[in-house]
């Protein structure tokens, strides 16, 4: 890091940070200085916060104790401000990947995808697997040999949804969804199958979408009770057209933190969506509901946005795949625009297979004017052919987390140096915890900028009591705070790159805690939990913030049943590459898989 | 603009703005509600202004009165921030236009720019010009004849240098320059002369650079008592590098506006660079020094940095050419990094052929790393072969000066339509005051993010008075105010782009008032003066925020007899075609050029 003098950190030079195994680097913990809060405290704390001059002291109290101000606003560094973490490509050569054009329809991405999986002849539920969810494939297979249509899926779909909403369950996966609607999609798949006129293997899946994505005919209300009313969904947005244009049935919007601005998916408005693993606690956040529904089997894929690790922390805790492509790789057009820098469309999904057809049908810029943005690769996927692979670990950061959740990655880990033989290269990641409060300061500012107005008008007291303190301390930051997070996004930067001249991708845990209880006082006013809610998003900011791609596959469970998932993090594009890592990954521990207790075997019963 | 509502304005969507002459958008005037300060009054208020409590009250009326609270922090828009002007290229096909490859070096560039002076056969002072400055190519013919050598040029301006220094002239042009060096510089250049070894035509060119331009053996003042102590120069910024490969005699740093944070040019701790035609009166600023040189004659052409029109406001007021080039084109390593989004190396000259010849040697990325900046035109200079030229003309704003200056400019225009037949589209560029808000909450902001933490360290008190409330102001943005300002970037700039679908260029006055007094009560503490320096900037902003290309050339005199300078601004990466307007405009001129008060004939004495 470097030294502290009066009030901020002076930065190292980053050619003098030695990133080694053995760097006397210090490994700064996450020391949030905030007790959690819910119910009447809640109430209190922003009733306070929002005064005034009192909540102007609060707050200088607050990013004081928090170290923002010494880490961030008065740091001294020599990098300038790198804004957007839009990456540079060079056509590289690649081995077992399929190189696409420019142009192709989403359709036939989808396609191209499926030519990948050369090795995936998985028949309806494998009988080694205790567990194992239908596929996009399954699916397929089935609707192509008439063992079920997609109208009885939309039907049994939409039961599910409706059993689980029920009091006694109170799942709370879904915002919105629309049976009529649902039915009408299912009914017209139906027909293409009929007619042997199925547009791609995504005809007649159901595919659910975070409620911040535009979706017709949904409302996109970002969690929240009033976001639709002042900015109406008009169309689809690009990657939902995508997915339509291959047939898919959308079937609602999922629950989510209110404005992505929190981790755990307590929403006081929608309900919290619970985790199917044990239904008391948590899903995570913010993409809760896409996380839960693919977890629980509606869905084999679901539709989430990954502003700091949104769609890989919830993918984690719910024991399935989440995948954040490189900033830019999918057209942002018709998502809620509450950050601009940081936030990403990615891919929950069952398996790294769905994953990756997912990831093939929405990818691609809608327009030309992203000259950086390369072709799109697609990985062919087949474990046992895979390169060598060098994995960067960095101690203390990989071992901060619970001692369930680093003995399952560290056996994930050896088994890939194992049977793989590939090699862990040990590394130093400075400053990871700077990284952390310059990303809050980022996605913190541009949400301000993005919506403040809004509230301005209407008035505080429409979002829930958590969100209302997340704004107060996001717009109390200043230009200073903002140019300089976006100076320690350049260091950052210079970092990785170091670390990615030495390996293909950075290995870590994807969250340093499991599931946790969602506690009674929460559920009315939402939760301040800042020591949790930095346990979860240690590892995920690289891939916002960075804009780097990254992937969390699940490895295991802690002694509670509780599902642990560890994450690779590649080079910028480097999706090709990450999606076989998974893949490998996936293939060493998917023997192991456990059923939630909350599970609709959507397609087993044909 | 749209709406107000509430606290800010709501912006029209950018395609419901009418962009044609007769739009019903409003002109809005620069409506400064700040008084002019100086002397104790200026200190009074700045003492107010750095305490705390006050300093925030202080501080929250002079944005609000000021139109910065409802334009530009609670303005409400569509677009997402653009950031960084940086443009991407396609290559066109362009005519009279000479077309490098990459890895030219600095010397072959003027080479190339020298072989597009076709018709440039101007012989020593020419006799059907009343005046005339000395030219590059002047200095180079007199070198190649034998009828002076660089080391007498450079003793004569050694002894111009010190006459102009004297007590009883005060003309404040240099912040630093080392006789011993130059005269070491011009000895070796004399040797490579004598052997028939000169490198390129600027060999033995005497060159002055901007106190906020890296260049040996001098420390880089930014025109501050403090900075070189904290970032002492270590090395020739890359463009003083180029020069100096060619041959160029770097004769010193050049005085200017203290951290370019003005545009009078008032320096308290060095003095006032005063202007050549009127020395009771300012030269404008930033780029004081460099201006007044090359208006008196000492140097052909002088390296500035423009951030908000820093190269082009001076040369208008001292009667001399500034040219910014394009956001990218000029690297930009060695220069006090006072900002990181708008400013820019520009070049101040007696003509447009030398600007061209200047531009050529210092364009060009250092490294490959910028694959979306283009390779280097250069025009063809002949002014009878120019195509037709379609100017683009916003009425209110092209009249939003002096009377003089608007006859000037007007008939400047006039004898272009006449002469060429260029035509002229009349348009509406809306928001010109936005925008020059947003461009200080940027500029201000950055500065801030820069420099506050060596302030902070060594107190406010070594910043002049009126820096001092600059550097108030500039600390008291949000983070939200930088990002609508960044929105408002991304407005502009597309509304510029669809002026560009209507015209080559766009043409304006430089600045909306000629050089004024310097009063005595601004010498010791500075002055404040925003409605001037409103008036001086009102044209300048495009170039900086949008990264455009823009050139500035003299047109005539006010009735006091000062100079009057006329603008174009290109499209991104159209330098080449900006130089051959100017020196279309040039040539229409240049009868009329008159000499200046003080005034030193370096080469005509041989």
């Amino acid at each position: 890091m470097g030294v502290v003098r009066d009030n901020g950190v002076v930065y190292k030079a980053v050619n003098e940070v030695d990133l080694g195994p053995n760097s006397d680097e210090l490994y700064l913990h996450a020391d949030v200085k905030a007790p959690r809060m819910a119910g009447l405290l809640a109430k209190v704390f922003v009733w306070f916060l929002e005064m005034k001059l009192i909540g102007n002291i609060l707050l200088y109290f607050l990013k004081k104790n928090n170290r923002i101000q010494k880490l961030v606003s008065y740091g001294v560094l020599e990098e300038s401000p790198l804004y957007v973490p839009l990456h540079p490509y060079q056509d590289a050569e690649e081995k077992e990947v399929k190189c696409l054009e420019p142009g192709v329809s989403p359709a036939e991405q989808v396609q191209h995808a499926i030519d990948c999986l050369q090795s995936s002849d998985t028949v309806l539920q494998d009988s080694n697997f205790s567990f194992c969810r239908w596929t996009i494939l399954d699916y397929a297979k089935a609707y192509a040999k008439r063992q079920i249509t997609p109208l009885v899926v939309a039907e049994r779909l939409i039961s599910a949804v409706v059993q689980s909403s029920s009091p006694e369950m109170d799942m709370s996966f879904f915002i919105s969804y629309d049976a009529k609607d649902i039915l009408r999609q299912a009914a017209e798949s139906t027909l293409r199958h009929e007619r042997g006129e199925s547009i791609s293997v995504l005809d007649g899946v159901p595919i659910g979408v975070k409620d911040e994505i535009d979706c017709m005919p949904y409302p996109t209300t970002g969690g929240s009770k009033w976001l639709h009313k002042v900015r109406p969904c008009k169309e689809d947005a690009c990657c939902v057209k995508r997915l339509r244009s291959c047939g898919a049935i959308l079937v609602g919007k999922t629950n989510m933190h209110e404005l992505g601005a929190g981790t755990s998916g307590i929403n006081p408005h929608y309900g919290t969506s619970r985790n199917p693993y044990d239904p008391r606690r948590i899903s995570g956040g913010s993409s809760s509901g896409s996380a839960a529904i693919v977890c629980a089997g509606l869905c084999p894929v679901a539709l989430g946005v990954d502003g700091g690790g949104s769609v890989r922390m919830p993918a984690a805790l719910c024991g399935v795949v989440g995948l954040k492509p490189s900033f830019g790789r999918i057209p942002h057009s018709g998502v809620l625009p509450l950050n601009w820098t940081v936030g990403m469309v990615g891919v929950l999904a069952g398996t790294v297979e769905d994953s990756l057809i997912v990831y093939a049908a929405i990818s691609g810029q809608a327009d030309s004017h992203q000259p950086t943005t390369p072709r799109l690769h697609l990985p062919i996927l087949k474990p046992s052919n895979m390169s060598s692979i060098r994995l960067a670990k960095s101690n203390e950061w990989f071992n901060d987390c619970s001692d369930d959740i680093r003995t399952c990655c560290l056996r994930a880990l050896a088994s890939l140096n194992k049977l793989y033989g590939w090699e862990t290269v040990e590394v130093t990641l400075p400053d990871i915890e700077v990284m952390r409060l310059a990303h809050y300061v980022t996605i913190g500012s541009e949400c301000t900028a993005s919506i403040a107005h809004h509230l301005e008008k209407m008035g505080k007291s429409v979002s829930g009591w958590d969100v209302r303190v997340a704004l107060s301390i996001y717009g109390s930051f200043s230009s200073r705070d903002y140019l300089n997070a976006q100076r320690i996004r350049n260091r950052q930067m210079r970092f990785h790159e170091k670390i990615f001249s030495m390996a293909d991708v950075i290995v870590s845990p994807m969250v340093g805690v499991t599931a946790y209880e969602i506690k009674d006082d929460a559920q009315e006013t939402g939760e301040l939990d800042y020591v949790n809610g930095a346990a979860l998003v240690r590892y995920s900011i690289a891939g916002n913030f960075l804009g780097l791609p990254a992937v969390t596959v699940p490895v295991g469970y802690d002694r509670l049943g509780l599902p642990v998932g560890i994450q690779f993090i590649g080079k910028p594009w480097s999706e090709a590459k990450l999606i076989q890592i998974a893949y490998a990954m996936e293939a060493l521990c998917k023997a192991e898989y456990k059923k939630p207790k909350v599970f609709y075997d959507i397609l087993g019963e044909s």
